[in-house]
């Protein structure tokens, strides 16, 4: 291997979406190349690529083998592949492109959703010996039969992770069309600022909460191998936000984010005998269905009668009520209602796990503006709360206002 | 190997230009299925993909890399295998498809033109004896480091032919966008005729002259391998051409088809001493400068003078005379000419190998109707004249009339 310091780098489907773009990444890589680095990048699929295959293969099969559709897909991110080096070539910076396949990115047989089992280091460190700055195709890998799978969603930072990994890098650099991760979401709370850095627990329950800027996967695999991930704008040359354990933070926010979701509707069951097994019945049937249930919350009220409330995604609030509607009457619920207005607010950070009287502070803010709970949820390190969705903007600037400040 | 008939198909870019074609392609192959047919079948990319890819390409370089190239345009056959397996599934016919590079279809390293050295028939046989109708990704294969290569022009036919041969495919049908090969273009002669069986020969020199439905690789390929290829259009269900070698033909013709060649122009060189040398000088530079020179006459005169005409591509023929000017003095000629007006008229056939008099007789044709013949060439199968293009069309009616009859 070469003495030169190694870094990852990964670039998604809008910092590569036209020949322009690519252009604009091939400069920044000769910059890292120029400052002495050895480079290896991952990329996504160009733009709108992947979803004009998918509107493709819609055209001709409603329900395409997942085998075929990883062998369609996986020809976005080698397009781009191909074009950055060219690109890179252009400017007079020497670098080689590789599909997964090429590289040997071993995955399990599992289409559309692979895991990565093992990568194999042999060409890419010849080629980064070599001086060439080394592209690999993000997303995709083959099974051991060599068919070629796809790594599911945010599958490419999946594989940068993983390729940092494996060669040992001590950061991996992951731009997006974003500048670094947030306090709160900048289009509602004017103040929101950028993290410097964020555990991997924090940016989990953030994905979590549908604010990761990364998918829950790719940060696991960080967290796992120990990798820096550094989350960085294409499109400026600022520095992001790092990833890191929660022992390498050197400050630690008792809150560190507030995240306002919208795309989830609560749903109760009212008045159930409080016996075992019900619960059980119904999440288990939610999930043959295939429907994602997030919070829970289960109430004992007079007579030993229970209500069960949780949230699912708004799109399956009608599969969910008619999956209640067939158990109520075996569980003998008085009713089954539904709310779509409804926001979960969260309050994310470390520093929760050896902080007092977050949530009480949290409930009183709230209380204080006459905004009712409906639920609550905790974690090691996030609380949550349902409220009605008209509160959404105002209860996630005054908790950004009390926990994080202006 | 399972104990039904095996045919290899390949459908060109036009045959799968859209969902709707891909579909027609399936239904087609699904037929071949019912009555009792193993099909493997190879693909080009959809319609105009590959020329797509070529302008992104060239919107990013002027001189991409050979080896990018063909990882980039490889893309567009892998498309076209995994939705055409799609269309297949969708109709109940089970189907797989691979790349050139999961069934190993070894090339030599020579981008964007590579040869093919070596098939892996293992993974296509076993698919077969699963039941599967097998599709392969044309036009592509790898080197002995896997690098992705491309065959070059026609290169989806090679692949087909090469297919054939080495799963010993009793015949190869090759879908285009005509259903066959005619006696003439009957865009200009309207009597020409479908020829129901053709020479790989005859086929060869149509295709040097411009006038081939194949490129002559494939047509070489089938030759040397034995495979009896047969022409068809994918928009009709009616035969098309068959070729084989000559001995194999039922009916020979003398002459099978006239063919009319427009985009070549003449550059005469006049009054050189007839020395040893000339020729080899003037046209090994024309070949280092990639100039592709197609007939060559050389005439002697009086005083030992010769003049030497060739032919060259319309647009080579500024680069030609440089190179002739530049040669001028050295060869102490007279005087360099060109002219852009001209028609190369062929007559091919196999059976002028056993039959005298045919050049005689074009000649005689021609000059009945006063057609001025500027260059003659011949070759075992067929005769070339350099006619004014003014009389293009009618010389080819004319000729198409008296050898083949209407």
């Amino acid at each position: 291997m070469s003495k030169r310091k190694l870094i990852v780098q990964k670039y998604g489907g809008t910092s590569v979406q036209s020949p322009e773009r690519i252009k604009a990444v091939a400069q920044r890589i000769k910059s890292y190349v120029t400052d002495g680095f050895s480079v290896v990048v991952v990329v996504s699929a160009m733009g709108k690529t992947t979803d004009q295959l998918i509107d493709l293969a819609d055209s001709i099969s409603k329900s395409p083998s997942k085998r075929e559709m990883d062998m369609l897909l996986s020809t976005g991110e080698q397009v781009t592949i191909a074009l950055l080096a060219m690109a890179l070539h252009e400017i007079e910076v020497d670098a080689i492109s590789y599909t997964g396949s090429q590289i040997k990115v071993l995955t399990d047989g599992n289409f559309s959703d692979a895991k990565i089992s093992k990568i194999s280091t042999e060409k890419i460190e010849r080629s980064i010996d070599d001086g060439k700055v080394v592209i690999v195709a993000g997303f995709q890998g083959i099974d051991e039969d060599e068919n070629i799978t796809t790594l599911g969603r945010g599958g490419s930072d999946t594989s940068a992770v993983a390729l940092a990994a494996v060669l040992k890098s001590e950061e991996c650099e992951i731009y997006t069309d974003v500048d670094g991760v947030y306090t709160a979401d900048p289009r509602i709370v004017s103040e929101a600022k950028k993290l410097t850095t964020i555990s991997y627990d924090e940016m989990l329950e953030l994905a979590r909460l549908g604010a990761g800027v990364l998918h829950s996967r790719s940060v696991e695999f960080a967290k796992k191998y120990g990798v820096r991930l550094h989350v960085k704008s294409s499109f400026s040359y600022e520095k992001g936000t790092i990833l890191m354990s929660t022992e390498e933070m050197m400050e630690k926010f008792i809150v560190s984010g507030i995240t306002a979701k919208n795309d989830e509707a609560k749903v109760t069951i009212r008045d159930i005998p409080d016996r075992p097994g019900i619960s059980a019945k119904l999440f288990s049937d939610l999930g043959q269905s295939k429907i994602y249930v997030n919070m829970i919350v289960q109430s004992t009220g007079r007579d030993k009668l229970a209500s069960i409330s949780f949230t699912v995604k708004k799109n399956d609030v009608k599969k969910t009520l008619t999956i209640c509607e067939s158990l109520k009457n075996e569980f003998g619920a008085s009713a089954i209602e539904s709310k779509e207005d409804i926001t979960i607010l969260s309050a994310v950070g470390v520093g929760m796990l050896s902080s007092y009287g977050v949530a009480g502070k949290m409930f009183k803010i709230l209380s204080d503006h006459q905004i009712n709970i409906e639920m609550i949820s905790t974690s090691e390190i996030g609380i949550s709360c349902v409220i009605d969705s008209i509160y959404a903007e105002l209860a996630a600037k005054i908790l950004h206002k009390e926990f994080i400040g202006s």
